[in-house]
């Protein structure tokens, strides 16, 4: 166990447990009770009653072995955060018991003697990053980070699993629960985040290291699991990691031949290490982390003296079960919910253990006489070590760095903490219209592949290229919808200030809505600019033409969708995604040309997400309103004015971003659409879904109904009705009635 | 060169082109020209001419050498192919010129010398299939149709590439253009697809073909290139072919290394022959197929030897270009865009050629004299003699061996027949209600790893493993809802009467919607089962509670979206799905238990798409109309209940699937949904996007806002506001305005 102690580098004087009083979940503090750790005065004497306990008597020379005192209480952690997790479920009646209970081994020396943190400031800059990609495993965290003493999980907590209104739900949401870094559940979702979140440090390191001064130097740990393997996602977030040459980041396989449906031999025949190694990373395999904790922390060295490549290890399983320290000898691996009795069984990835193996769970362990949820003060005593070394060591020396780094070179430092408080940035917004990657230390992004197309490329700024310039700030995603946006939470998530862009066609949306979604879910404000917006593409053809993505995005809940009109309108929604840190944004443009500025756009109007552009009824209401978005904003101005040359009160309406409209007061809703002008016209070239609601019963929703056309954008414009002759006659058969 | 000549084993009578007269294309035949190929005499003399053109004059032995005869044949047409490509890239003034010269040698012969197919009859049933992923070199494939003696293709039709109405658009569509399988264009999609191809066919010849009658044998080819690749899809389904070991599939991979944002080296530095090896393929590398096309030939007859492995063939490209015959030993290699001046750079993936790069590439192939898109009748005539081949010899060949299949195994026939002829599965919705899979031989399908929880397995069939049980009909995609979808597309285009289904958690649609997107244009008649359809999921928390997805589906156009109530709308749902073939539906499904059969539903109601389900209001108009779907309908009821009680009319509206409902005539529509009753409640656990359609500027919209909460599932439906208690309240209030 001389790895260990290798690790473990640092002098960890024993301390007693002080209660933390802060608590940082954002649920407010309730009647909740911590199990507390009474400092004991003789540690060893604790020690030598849990191992007699657990191994019956031993003898003398045993017992005053260091090696295996430390073996022996890592190993007896180990079952205690088994035990809880088992416990978790048991109370629950929920929760997925088969992976975590598998992996407590791996989570529980992450926490204990890998991983860097404070866990009374769990948002401490330089801490290293974990994300349980596998995140039905959340368990497991949520035990860990309660051992870890993150005042967010309480064993409170751990009894309210599943249960509304808890910090403890189904799956890891960063927005509930402080220490956990980002949302997951989606299989393949978390290996992309962690993508994103190594990225964001390495580019970060490479903007503000100093020789004398490193303030960004941290890790990310991820576990994985056979479905994420499966997803396509996390294999175009594996090759771009491995591009990146993103050696801080180590990826932990929990190779457990289980999925919901039955072992992985009915659908995964592959060599998923060959397939990592031939994408480019460092690949080791451990073949036996029950037995032989030692063989995954020498992994972890390994992935710690990587240079150029990110790590995968794959935690091997494949044979049967146990975790109590009397058979420690015996060889174990991580089958899936092995100490289950379903031991290797699909039937442990959900439901609830069934009593009689919960029995003998707590027999292997000679756990039978201690109450559910019982604690072995010594755990919480080990754990507090870390928790002192991060707290009272590492953000202690983080901040003596920082202070030498703001003496030593200022301007940097200025620009490092507006990063750091992310609140700042809201005054980004006054700066973003002219020059917005200049104005915005933080812009980062890129598109998949069609950066010359969306018109992203930050010019002035190197490609994000590791070794050579990481502190490039256009990121080249290659044809990967998916993992852009996954990577982009997580950088988004990465709590350093970073505003990750992400851009690709409008219909492309499509390949990497599912991570969209979970930008607006996790508060990751991402913005998206998603061009080539309608049918007017063109020549490309249907594939190609977006027709019902817009209904689709603006229906995810809290996601800010802007089709811009023309120039001031995109400044407009610019200011509004830029302010907005906790929201992602959609902005969605054409590829044909629009007007710089139409007559009557602004970047208010666009605050409001629906105004009045122009109306000729002087002190009278309008015989009708033309209510239009992006491009076809013009074509409204246009017909408007037709139909004014005949004599009619015509109003145009921008609604360049209908969940922004729907907030502001009734007041103001209905004197842009006064209810008394029941004759209304929205014209947008995508699917008519949702319009209803503005145009109302007395009005015409033109919209496109079916698939677009290979075609020149004119000749798809006008075979679809979109056309200045087209909406004014619409407009007149809608008058006459 | 003998490899040719053993793939071109069977004997090739020399006979004159006979120009086709029935067109296959969708649009009826306009006044196009069919340059035609003027039968002459002297077959020798003719291709001696033409070296003479391009090599200049030839010393006697080398005119007489076969082997040289051959290759200068092949060569000859290959360099017409890219002519044609070149000049149809120039006058559309539209295409992406990068790939499809690129790949112009693999197009020919697999047209000219190792695909199976009969021009004169493209839906012949046992053809080879043929996928280009990389749809953007579309030109490619229409080149290869037209001059393979498709009639769909027309020169003329090249001349009107990417015009509206024209049958040769942007990318490929199967729907449009006669001899293209799938609808591609979103990269990776066409891999999957293949896939989907390559398993039908497995299927179908397990289940079908006996020792001394083979009715299904045939291979399945795809194009990919550097952008399908990096997708996640196309990894998925990789990873599928290898576990089903699909060894009629091939996939050839254009490394091109050239994408829209420049050389693949900015994002991808795999060792992709090792990441497909990684995932079970037979992986070749072919290093120079410009300079030495039997290198190709070879790797194809490996990927033919093959028994349980299907084939990657790497297309190497890396030197700089030519294709001149008289050049021809000159190291030369695929790169994009070749010959256009432009080669090996990005520029070439689209826009059109510089009119310089047009005289020079004309100058290299001494093309200078000659019209734009002249075709050397030579070459039609060696294109026609695959063509005979074809249809002279394997059609004819497999019409007897169907006779004899008839005649020895009739009820094996009965079934085929069925089968084959995809209209009669109309027929099958009258035997669906009761045991589906029985009654419904094409039925196959299954889920991304939640069989269980989707209630899709198909009891007492097998799962579709290789090479035990390809005759199975449960698919086990493992998480992979992607692959899973597009495999579906190909599985359903096969155009063997399978019907394809497709199982996950309605939430995770997200991960294939653009493969969802695709079944609805290209009109795959795929069943999507959609199970845990609404925040009601409960513990899982909302990452797996769908709240958009719903509002996003139904914007698809064409797409059939259904959520039944009970039992009765279950049946009627799937009795419209499998009778549209040429329509994909959704049937969302509930995870919480509903009433099996509500009093008042029924399959007739959901073939109308919405219908009343009761109504107190006698010979009057009812007050109000509660409008429900699914699990909610059965709340309606309850609340209608309770408010008779109180003495109103009520009535209650299922509006199972919006599309059908607004394809009734007005009359009906506005029977169920009188518009004399402006108070409308709709009750739909979902975004309440485009419900204002149905409820009216005086109705009420009761949705789901934001995103869904951890927690048994009556907890978050009474969060939400989904009870009997709340319906009535809101219903109330409306009355009482």
């Amino acid at each position: 166990m001389a790895v260990f102690s290798l690790l473990f580098h640092l002098p960890q004087p024993f301390l007693p447990h002080k209660p933390n009083t802060k608590r940082l979940s954002i649920k407010p503090p309730t009647h909740r009770t911590r199990a507390r750790f009474h400092a004991s005065n003789d540690y060893r004497l604790s020690w030598q009653n849990e191992l007699k306990r657990s191994d019956g008597p031993l003898p003398k020379e045993k017992l005053e072995d260091e090696d295996f005192f430390r073996a022996t209480i890592d190993r007896r952690a180990v079952d205690n955060v088994r035990m809880l997790i088992v416990d978790a479920v048991q109370h629950a009646k929920a929760g997925h018991p088969g992976m975590a209970p598998g992996m407590a081994e791996v989570g529980y020396l992450l926490y204990r003697h890998v991983m860097r943190y404070n866990p009374k400031n769990p948002r401490w800059f330089n801490r290293d990053r974990f994300v349980l990609s596998a995140g039905h495993g959340c368990l497991l965290q949520y035990v860990c980070l309660h051992l870890a003493g993150f005042e967010s999980v309480q064993l409170e907590d751990l009894k309210q699993l599943c249960k509304l209104g808890s910090c403890t739900p189904g799956h890891p949401e960063n927005i509930l629960t402080a220490g956990v870094e980002v949302t997951t559940g989606p299989l393949g979702q978390g290996v992309a985040n962690a993508v994103g979140l190594a990225l964001a440090e390495a580019h970060l390191a490479a903007r503000f290291n100093k020789p004398d001064a490193i303030l960004v130097d941290h890790r990310t740990y991820c576990i994985m699991g056979d479905g994420c393997a499966m997803e396509g996602i996390s294999n175009e977030a594996a090759s771009l990691a491995a591009h990146w040459k993103l050696n801080e980041l180590t990826l932990i396989y929990d190779d457990n031949h289980n999925t919901i449906d039955g072992d992985t031999k009915i659908c995964f025949s592959e060599n998923i290490s060959a397939r990592f190694e031939a994408l480019g990373w460092n690949t080791i395999t451990v073949e036996n982390i029950h037995e032989d904790m030692e063989s995954f922390m020498v992994a972890i060295r390994s992935a710690h003296n990587e240079t150029r490549r990110p790590t995968f290890i794959k935690a091997r399983s494949s044979l049967p079960p146990t975790f109590c320290l009397s058979v420690l000898r015996q060889i174990v691996k991580t089958l899936i919910g092995r100490l289950s009795g379903k031991e290797g069984t699909y039937k442990a990835h959900h439901g609830t253990f069934e009593e009689d193996d919960v029995r003998r769970m707590r027999g292997k362990v000679k756990w039978e006489d201690r109450e559910p949820f019982h604690v072995i003060p010594m755990v919480y005593r080990e754990m507090q070590k870390r928790a002192e070394h991060g707290e009272n060591l590492l953000e202690q020396k983080w901040k003596s760095a920082l202070r030498h780094y703001q003496a030593m070179y200022p301007q940097e430092a200025e620009d490092f903490n507006i990063l750091l408080h992310v609140d700042a940035s809201r005054g980004y917004s006054e700066k973003c219209l002219n020059e917005l990657a200049k104005a915005l230390p933080g812009l980062i992004g890129g598109s998949a592949d069609l950066a010359s197309s969306n018109k992203v490329y930050l010019k002035g700024y190197d490609d994000f290229q590791l070794p050579e310039t990481p502190q490039g700030r256009n990121i080249r995603y290659g044809v990967r919808e998916h993992a852009m946006a996954g990577i982009s939470n997580g950088t988004a998530l990465h709590g350093s200030g970073l505003i990750p862009f992400a851009a690709t066609f409008l219909t492309f949306s499509d390949y990497m809505k599912n991570s969209m979604r979970l930008s607006a879910l996790s508060h990751a404000g991402v913005l998206y600019i998603l061009t080539h917006d309608s049918i007017g593409l063109g020549e490309d053809g249907p594939t190609h033409q977006p027709v019902e993505q817009l209904a689709g995005l603006r229906a995810i809940p809290r996601l800010l969708v802007f089709r811009p009109a023309d120039g001031n309108e995109t400044a407009g929604a610019y200011k509004v995604a830029i302010s907005n840190r906790d929201v992602p944004s959609v902005i969605a443009l054409s590829r044909q040309k629009v007007a710089a500025n139409l007559e009557g756009t602004s970047i208010s109007g666009v605050e409001k997400g629906g105004y009045i552009i122009s109306d000729n009824s002087g002190n009278e209401l309008p015989e009708i309103i033309l209510i239009g978005t992006g491009s076809e904003l013009c074509l409204c101005e246009g017909s408007a004015e037709t139909l004014r040359r005949e004599g009619r009160r015509v109003r145009v309406v921008s609604l360049v971003c209908w969940r922004l409209f729907d907030g502001q007061p009734r007041e103001y809703r209905e004197f842009v659409l006064p209810p008394k002008v029941p004759k209304r016209v929205s014209v947008e070239a995508g699917s008519p879904i949702g319009w209803r609601e503005y145009v109302g019963d007395g009005g015409v929703v033109h919209g496109v109904r079916d698939f677009g056309a290979s075609g020149a954008c004119l000749d798809t414009f006008k075979k679809f009705g979109f056309t200045e002759e087209n909406v004014a006659r619409i407009a007149r058969s809608l008058l006459e009635e």
